[in-house]
């Protein structure tokens, strides 16, 4: 095999690689879409078991936790950084205001429109880069902490999530 | 760069996405393992919220789930086949006679000691080949369907009952 044969295998492999974990994330980012468009609102509003974290709290908590990728994945800025003191260092029915349904279902669509088109243009060597929550050393000695590995555990933070939501609609 | 060199840095990025992908599959199976050790087992026997699946049914049914991966990670047969009608083929509360709570944490104990067993054994190359889940026909068409995608998907499936499975844990 030449060089440059070898050089295109590698590069399919990293495709195949990306396409994996990027089918997984938009696969789980579209049961969640389905579940907003589809809940009513007093389902939204409800918790999704007794006593345990409302619908509204997880979406605003999703969305909080989708807009931090964007500098974690060097993408720019947040859009939506105020989100966290609710969602992210504060628990549900801690007394603070939340943005309303409709102004989150908003934000979610908004964040997850500039994501993917940040995602799509990144070309396929830079996922296998260092994010910007590990430094240097640390990925020097752990090369799996690159970016794609954030959208692997973000695919899984959400799908934890989305095992609860499903909770709200109504048997 | 030469043609050996670029051999090895296409199985460094193989391993890297390995590693990405197994480590994933391992700290949400080590988080089930400590809710196995953790809930009471009047806590396991509960719904995981009113009118929802129980502990116990889902514990088997992540049983069933991962002892399915033997014969599509071509790992050889299965240990438990029979889970499938009262785990997955039946819902929760469809009156079929289910293994005890202790047989079940045996059985998930030995299921993941023999899959983590195959598993450390597959060589690199091996989790890029079509599981047997797929058609060659389709799999040519979509590389991506291979063995190690099995392991994320099922990674996102554990994830999504973990997020049920911990609303056992009484307040």
């Amino acid at each position: 095999m030449t060089a440059s044969a070898i050089t295109n295998e590698n590069t399919a492999t990293q495709t195949v690689f990306i396409k994996m974990a990027l089918s997984a994330w938009d696969s789980h980012n579209a049961r969640v879409n389905k579940l907003v468009t589809s809940l009513s609102d007093e389902e939204w509003l409800a918790e999704t078991a007794p006593g345990r974290n409302s619908g509204i709290y997880l979406l605003g908590h999703l969305i909080a936790v989708s807009d931090g990728l964007f500098p974690i994945l060097g993408f720019g800025e947040r859009l939506y950084p105020e989100l966290d003191k609710v969602f992210l260092e504060s628990p549900d029915k801690a007394g603070l205001v939340m943005p309303s349904l409709n102004e989150l279902k908003e934000y979610w669509n908004k964040v997850n429109a500039k994501l993917s088109g940040h995602i799509s243009q990144l070309p396929a060597e830079e996922w296998f880069t260092r994010h910007n929550n590990v430094s240097e050393a640390d990925f020097a000695k752990e090369p799996h902490r690159n970016k794609l590995n954030i959208i692997i555990n973000r695919t899984n933070h959400t799908s934890y999530h989305l095992g609860q939501l499903v909770y709200l609609a109504k048997k």
